[in-house]
Formats: C-alpha cells, sequence, structure tokens
C-alpha cells in the first residue's frame, strides 16, 4: 500500500505544514506546483527531499489562485487549464530532475480535485496535458471520479486513493464535510481502518455496512501536529499488520520512459 | 546573421506588439517565460508559431515582477534566482516539447539583462540555473558582459548580440537611453548599419569612431508598427546585401541533445 | 441621459483601448480598481483625467484575477468577497480624493457583474460592502438583477443601465453572445437605438417586438478603434436629438457626502 | 513609552505570528496592506482586533511583492511607489473605519524601511504619499533617516523607534545582523534595556559604551513563541518600573482630523 500527502505547500517566507516529518512516513509526496501553492525554491527543496528519501514525485496540480489557496473553483476556459497544468509539469519536472528523479503521477489539488470529479471540460483538460507532457505518467484520484475514466480511455494509468481520516458513505463516496461524522480524529480508529482497507478492502460506512474501497494509496495529512502523529499511528500499524508500504511503482521503471 | 526579437509579451487578456508579423522577420524568438510577462496561453501559442515558421526558441527570463514588466532591478538572493530561471525554463521547454521544438538559448529580459552585465552573484546564479537545466544550451547577451564570461568558463556556448537601433561609445558600450543620439530612428540608417555590421563587422560609433562588434545576432523590436517596419528593412538590407539571414545554428543539432 | 464605459483597464507596461478618446464621449467612467485590471498608476491617471474632464467616477469592482481579467467565475466566500470590494473600494477612493474628486457609484466588472444577476451570497456580499463603505453610493447594473433588488433593500441608490451595442430579447434580458445577431455592429442604427431608447424608453427586440427598457445610462465601449467611432456616434446622435448627455448626478452633490 | 509589533502578516491561507497573544501586548500595530503580506480577510479582522484592544493602527506599507514578502529591494520608480503606498493607505484606512478607528501612523516594511533610510528618491516618493493622503498622520521609523527628516521638513509628525532585540554601535545605529552580536536573546537582558531606554535614554553600545537613543516606541516582534515571551517581558518590566506603556497619542485625537 501507498501513502501519499501533500508536500511544498509553502510560498515565500510562509510555510505549511511540516514536510521533514511528513517524508518520514509517506512513499509518495504530492508536491505544489506553484499556481495554488509553492514556489521556485519550495519545489527545488522538495523534490531534493523527495530524492533523498527515495519517495515518489506527484505533481500537485491546482488553479492560478494563490489567494485562494487553490480552494475556489474557477470557471477556467479548458484550453487555457492544458496549458496551465502544462506550464505546472514543466516546472516540477525541471527540479524532479535536477534533484535525480522524475515525477511519477498528477493528482489535482483542492477545488480542482473536487471539480474533475463530475466536470467533463475540465476533466478532458487536465487528461490532455498529461497526456501531451508524458503518457506514461499515472494520474491519482477518488474511484468513480469522471477524470479518471476520461484518463483511462485516454491510456494513462490509473491510481485510487482513500483517506484515513475520512468516513465514507454506503456507495462509496465520501461523506460531505458538512454532515456530523465525516472526519475521523481518533489516531487508533483510523489506523484500523486503514489496516483493514489495506488487508480486506473494505471499510465499514457512515451507516455500519462494508464498503468496498479499491485503493491503491491512502492520503494522510500533515498540516497539524496532530496529522502527523495520526500519519504515523497509519503507517506503523500497517507494518505491524504485516501490510508492506511503498510507492505504487519503483523508480527504475522511469529509467524507459521517454525524455 | 541571426536576427532576435522579443515575443508572447502579453499577458491574460493583455497583448503587446505584433508577433506574426516578426514571426516572418526574425530567426530566434526571445519568448516571455510568465515571469516577467506571458503566461501558459502565451507560451504555448508562441512556441507554436515559432515551431511553424522554424525560429529559433530563445528563453526570455527575467524577474519575478509582472507589475514592473521585469524592467525594475528586483535584489533577489542568487539561490533564488536560480531556481526561478530553473522554473521558467521548465515551464517554456514544456510548451516548446508540445510544439516540436526544443529551447536553443536563453537571453535575460529587462533589468536581468542589465544587471548581469556587471552583477557577479546573479550572473553566476543564471549560469548555474542553465547549466543544470540543459548544458548544451547557448546564452545570449551583450560582449563583455560578466554573466557570459562566467558562463564561457561554464562550458556554455556564447552567442553575443547587437542592438539594430542603438548607438554606440567608442568603447563599444551602448549609449545611454538618457543621452542624446541613444536610439536611432530612420529604418534606412539602421539597416545601413547592420548591413555593415554583418559584412564588415563594425559600426561607427557616436563620436564618429569606427568600433568592432561582434555579433552572432542582430536584435530588433516589434512593439510598435514603426519598429516592425524596422525590422523588415533590417532583413531586407541584409538579404539585398548578400547576408545569409539565419538562425545561429540548425534544429538539427538539437536531435543529439540529451533529454 | 448618461454614458458610462470601462477606464483605466491596463496593468503595469500593458495598456487597453482608448482612455482619452472616451473620456471626451462618456460622462461616468468604469475605473477597475486593481484586482481584475488596473494598478496604482493607472488609478491614479485615470482619476485625474476624470476629474479634469468632470467625468463620474465609478469604482468598477472584479473577482482577484488579473491572469483571468475577472472574466472568469470565482467561487469566493462572501465574507472574503465583501473585503475584496472593500480593498478595492478604499484605494479607488484615495486616488479619486488625491485628484479632487470622489467615487459616485460602483457597476461589478466581468464574471462578477454576471454572477450578481443571480447569486444571492455574492449579491448580498457586494452590497454589504457598498453599505459598509459609503451608503451614498449608487450602484449600477442592469435591470432586474438579484443585487440591485438587494441594493435597493439595503437603501443604496441603484441606478440601471443598457447596452448600446446588445439585441434584447422580448423579455428584456440581453441576448446571449453565442446566439446569433447578439452583438451590434453597425454605428448608425446603434446610435437610432440610443436615441429611441433615452427619448422613448423602447428598444427593437431580436423578434421584432418593442420592449421597455428603462435606463439611467447607457454602457458604450472604447476598446477598439471601432468601439470608440460607435461611442462617438451615440453620443453626437443624443445631441442632435435634443438629450442632454450629462452624469447621473452633480458633482456638487458629493460636497454633502459624509468622509 | 509605546510598543509597536508588526501584525496581519498572513496571506490568503498562510498565517504567521501571533496577532492575538502581541495585541495583548503592544499599544501600536503595524498592519500589512496587501503588498508585502496582508490581503482583504487579514486587514479586516486585524483591525477589527486593534480596534477593540484600543491599539493605534499603523500602516505597514511595503514594496509590491509579495513573493519576497517585501524582504528585497525593488527599484521601484518614484511616482509608482508614491501611488503604491497610497493604494496601501486606502485599502487599510477603509478596513479601520469599518472598525470604527482610523489609521495613526505610517512604518515602512522590510527593505523598504532600510531602503528609506538613505534613498532619497525613494523617501520622498513615500513622504509625498503620506502628506497626499492625511498630513496629519505620523511616520515612525529610526533615528536618522532620511525618509523622516524630508517629513519632518514636510510637515508630518515624526516618531522615532528603537529595537528591544538588536546591539547598538557606539554611534547610535543598529549593529548589522551579519555581525556576532547582532541580535540579543536573553529576554531578562532585553527587557532592562528596554527599560534603561525608556527612563534614562540611552542604552549600551556593543562596544560597552553608552548611547543616546532618543524613542516614542519600542519595536518588538511575535513570529516565534520566543518572540511572544520577550514581548511580554519587556511590557511586564516597563510596567513593573513605573513606564507607562501606552500609545504615542490618545484615540480621541483623531476625532478633530480631516476626512
Amino acid at each position: 500500500m501507498d501513502l501519499n500527502a501533500d508536500l511544498g505547500e509553502g510560498f515565500g517566507h510562509w510555510t505549511l505544514g511540516d514536510d521533514n516529518a511528513l517524508l518520514s512516513v509517506v512513499t509518495s509526496a504530492n508536491i505544489a506546483c506553484g499556481y495554488h501553492a509553492g514556489d521556485a525554491d519550495t519545489m527545488r527543496e522538495t523534490c531534493a527531499l523527495a530524492a533523498e528519501s527515495g519517495t515518489a514525485v506527484g505533481a500537485h496540480v491546482g488553479y492560478h489562485d494563490l489567494a485562494g489557496f487553490g480552494r475556489r473553483f474557477v470557471d477556467v476556459a479548458p484550453d487555457t487549464l492544458t496549458n496551465e497544468v502544462l506550464a505546472q509539469l514543466g516546472a516540477l519536472q525541471t527540479f524532479a530532475r535536477v534533484a535525480g528523479t522524475r515525477i511519477s503521477y498528477v493528482k489535482p489539488h483542492g477545488a480542482l480535485y473536487n471539480t474533475l470529479v463530475r466536470h467533463e471540460a475540465q476533466a478532458d483538460a487536465v487528461v490532455d496535458a498529461v497526456r501531451m507532457f508524458d503518457p506514461t505518467l499515472a494520474v491519482l484520484g477518488p474511484p468513480g471520479a469522471v477524470w479518471l475514466k476520461r484518463a483511462s480511455v485516454a491510456g494513462l494509468r490509473v491510481w485510487h486513493e482513500a483517506f484515513a481520516d475520512r468516513a465514507y458513505t454506503s456507495s462509496g463516496t465520501l461523506v460531505p464535510r458538512t454532515e456530523p461524522g465525516a472526519v475521523l480524529r481518533d489516531p487508533a480508529e483510523i489506523a484500523a481502518r486503514c489496516v483493514q482497507l489495506a488487508t480486506e478492502g473494505w471499510v465499514r460506512s457512515v451507516t455500519g455496512r462494508p464498503v468496498r474501497i479499491q485503493a491503491d494509496s491512502i492520503c494522510v495529512h500533515g498540516d497539524t501536529p496532530g496529522a502527523v502523529h495520526i500519519a504515523r499511528t497509519v503507517r506503523a500499524s500497517l507494518e505491524a499488520a504485516g501490510v508492506t508500504v511503498t510507492r505504487v511503482e519503483s523508480p527504475l521503471r522511469h529509467a524507459r520512459q521517454p525524455a
């Protein structure tokens, strides 16, 4: 099982989260590419840290909205969105290369993540960008998202993720944050769910029914001390249960990728 | 002789210059990379136009200052400058690749262009970025600039440029814009100077003395209708004088470059 | 009848439209406040020009989206939108004051203009900002917009505008730009419609039926040479028909406004 | 004696420092105005907190450089700098007014603070902006700064500040941060110096000689837990020594200011 988290989300003088702590926990790093967070310095440093620790580099692409941290839907034209994703991939790939690694996968951030679940035009726009940039890249998102279906049709490899600290409905979708019980807070409970997910492929829904969740990766957070503690507990519990925590694919594979 | 000009200098809804007209005149396009001008859409489109017309793609890198169009010195830390140039090169290279071409050379813009003539720390910072990104890239600037000397020591290929419409002192430096006669305006005079430069390697200085100027490329402008007319006149006069107007190196060479 | 147009829409090195030409035509200037276009220099200069020519100053407030020129819906939180409108009003008022004039009215720009026709939360957010800033300001928009109804309830003065070059449906709404005949191009036809609107209070709809349009102001454009010509023709025709072209309220009124 | 500190230095999703803690310590708040830090939401909230706690509102104006947090010299044209300071004052004043208070003074931030010590053209530019905006505002800076001399000549009230945690040379200037002993770290020592400064008007220089320092205000920091502890210790020690810690002028005075 892969563990992924958001990293490199500072901007200029501002920092966010404890990247060093997270890099000792996760196997895949979603690195901000400068559009919703991150800048040239953070991309350089985070790629270097990821390369040193053998963590897979994911391009965490977002809307062009630093002021809103990419958390607001922007009705950007699909052609522009394609080009903005290309620009983000190009910048991050450069820092990955300089650090001796490469981008392995693409994960949309924030409002773009949520929008691509259903918005067909923006979904196609992002798939086009990934395909043009490097058709061997994987795409990472929630099971059922429109953009992952389009990515699959376009020949991209699709990875699905589950959320360690979120409740699921009986139909396998996330309970909206506005509803009670949407976010789990107990480290032991969260870790136990992750173990069940990794070993048996299901979790109990918010109404108590078992739900099948096929996940290649589990998303954890690191923006508070409590979140880092949860992430560590999840990893320790997975390993104690005999689950190998490892990135989805080995870095060697990349040697065969085209420039 | 190569002719270069600045292209892709719009931003969002704003446009600047007549890129289509210029692309029928010049052989090298200095394309803005989003830090002082340009955005994902303009990079995509300008690279596509350059590829179609066989124009060499130059990365026109600048300070991170859209509000000032990169024309104000910014006392940015050298490490940050290195990373910001890397980010610009990475973004532009992506659009060049998508268009079926590649970056051939790097030319600093505006205040960065002027600063690198003497500022050693920023000069080293830009050279480091180019070397890390792709050591087969050329760098383009004015004869005598500190940054070109550092680039040469670092093993980068160095191209020198002259300015079609600027007066030179007897020591071969540009007459500052604040002095009378600094900028030439007569298309015929400008064209005649360019022919002399290309065929005999010298121009007459502002005080009337001949000055040797070794140039691989002549810089022309396109931000006004008058400027485009001058650029066309320069090209026509060079060709009438038997000078081959062509990019410094053929695109074929790039096939041997590493990824 | 008042004539209004968008002014001060440059940013940094980029310019847009012919502000000087427009200022000899219109009686109200919608001045960009730096969020979708405009910067400190353009606000200073445009306010000075408006003051000199006796043109009413309108705050042309928009989404925080320079890259998109404010033409893309942004799902900004209402509290943030209130604060962003306050910041825009505060900046523009300062430049108006320095120029010896004051803001007379507020007109939303681009995607915000369209959104406020129906989006209640954002409509309330903008009304709150205007009311907090100065409850004696007027608000300008299309008849029927939700935000104008809320503004009226909140005690703000409401001004309605018609569009010189746009076709109307039989129910008095604009024909969407995506439909044929949505935009009128013939200066004489446009001017004749404006005269009819100003003198008789109706125009012929796209299907040929007369539609009542109550307008305090007519919006003209200036972003192309053709647009400036149309604006001039509209004004000349109105005056030839005996219509007094004047701002909605006299500048004297402002002397009684609170600080 | 007045105590001042920087507040409202977040941006979007990013936060910085412990504003609530500082507001229980200082009597004057230097509030970021959106150019080097801060946005519409932080200005609104910080002004409200300052108003509630009776803290004087200072406009902490800076270069237009969010990416550099205003800590890099930008060679901005004086006219543009004047306008950019006006825009910052206008925005902040609006939020101060909405909160029921007003700007009391202007303090430049970061690289602008350092530049104005000697750079005459930028000094005049900032003085012009303050004078145009409201000639009853005070300006706050280090003794001897060129810009404060110009401000005094222009008729502005000038307040001088000392730094709680910085060593001084025997000539009364700050020991540069690059030299050993430039920054003091012991809360007790810092507090004792502040008491001496407030009660006797001198501190011991880095070479051991007494130096006269006339200060209306002492600048403390709040960007780390340690800094907040120091600030609290300084205030407690001043009060224990019988020094009244109070803003330079009472808020009542503002009632007589023009709009």
